[in-house]
């Protein structure tokens, strides 16, 4: 069974290698998205290439559907977007792939159904396909090495549409003891250190003291220092003078 | 040669199958990143069937820079990116792909060099190279399906550096003749159905000519016309005139 989740169809238009159509199933399922259809593959379907392809994600060959005709399989969507590395001498507007899939998920949202076309290795989309589309996506690969194959352009719109319907911060602190200090430990630690490095002898000479106080201050201060982090650092100079005070 | 435009190192630690090295070449090459260092290959180094599958990324395998150890593969760089599906217990930042390589195109724009590293296939990382990093970045994955192989891990961050450093316009018109109406003409236009459907009797009955009047002027007015498809409705509603004059 699909998945519940409201997504966009990925729409594979007369794919040849059942390879490849068995890696675009895994990079379907890598970002959560499970509708594929399949127009005329030059193979036949099912196809053995494919299942043994798409290991953890045979379950979307088993559901995909098989269609004659392009018009066919985008017959019930109301939003078409066609990855192509050559756009056409077609008016029609051109989307990043970010731009696209952040447009999808709106339209998804709002209940509409959208799919993504994906023209065949090598030869790419026919004008008709591209005719049929409501907008182009293009991804901005080198100019001087625009070889993209299938699953490649599969796993990049995927990725999009994770991203677009996602909230991951993008960046976030992970392990075991991740709490931040608050600024009252910091200055806590910045006294003690300041305290035992002015009984050490530490802030010499005297000119040069208040400038050499400040420094450390304020790389306690810049530091983005855990809780965890802050106990360490007491430890390691209580240790230190424990040390000297065995002598 | 390498390209002279500054960028990340792509660190791959002891990759297991030439083919999967020549896969990420071709990955990297896709984006405009040509700095490739490996660590440790386990099939040796130079690889026959890392060339056979880099075809048109070649170049990269043979200016490839080859260490023993992580830590001499990252010595001359400043800050150091692991991908990894799995984060471990180190404390350490987590970025998403996005945030990261824009944090690393902010710091070569600064002049400092950076490195982003990827596990060996299957194994992945130890922890001793999580810990040589300064920061972790992660692919945000179906939990379900997390399996990306290393070719496509480099794809994504080598997508998302191209995307940190060109200026793309998320979406653009693109054709032949994509220049946009002007809104006078766009007004012109909407005179001229106005006029030759009141002639053809359209606004009827009366009391909803008004409502149809301006629900016909807001439909060119909300279209994205440009000065083509503007002539082209023009021509449209003349010829049916010239068709009704002829009788």
């Amino acid at each position: 069974m699909p998945t519940d989740r409201p997504q966009p169809a990925f729409v594979l238009l007369r794919p040849q290698m059942g390879e490849n159509i068995g890696a675009a199933a895994r990079a379907m399922w890598n970002f959560g998205l499970d509708r594929m259809r399949l127009v005329a593959p030059r193979d036949g379907w099912p196809n053995p290439s494919a299942v043994a392809l798409a290991s953890g994600a045979g379950r979307l060959l088993d559901e995909a559907q098989l269609f004659d005709t392009t018009e066919a399989a985008i017959s019930d969507t109301t939003f078409v977007y066609a990855t192509t590395a050559r756009p056409r001498e077609l008016t029609k507007p051109v989307m990043t792939p970010e731009a696209a899939m952040s447009d999808a998920a709106a339209r998804v949202a709002r209940g509409e159904k959208v799919a993504v076309m994906f023209g065949p290795e090598r030869a790419g989309m026919e004008n008709a396909d591209i005719a049929a589309a409501s907008a182009i996506v293009s991804v901005p690969v080198n100019p001087d090495f625009p070889s993209l194959n299938l699953a490649q352009c599969v796993l990049l719109l995927g990725y999009e549409w994770r991203r677009a319907t996602s909230q991951t911060a993008p960046v976030r602190l992970k392990g075991q003891r991740t709490e931040l200090a608050e600024r009252l430990e910091v200055e806590r630690l910045g006294d003690h250190y300041e305290e035992r490095l002015a009984e050490a002898g530490f802030f010499f000479p005297e000119h040069k003291a208040e400038g050499m106080r400040l420094n450390l201050r304020n790389l306690w201060s810049r530091m983005p220092l855990t809780r965890a982090d802050v106990q360490m650092l007491h430890g390691i100079l209580r240790q230190m003078v424990r040390w000297k005070e065995r002598g």
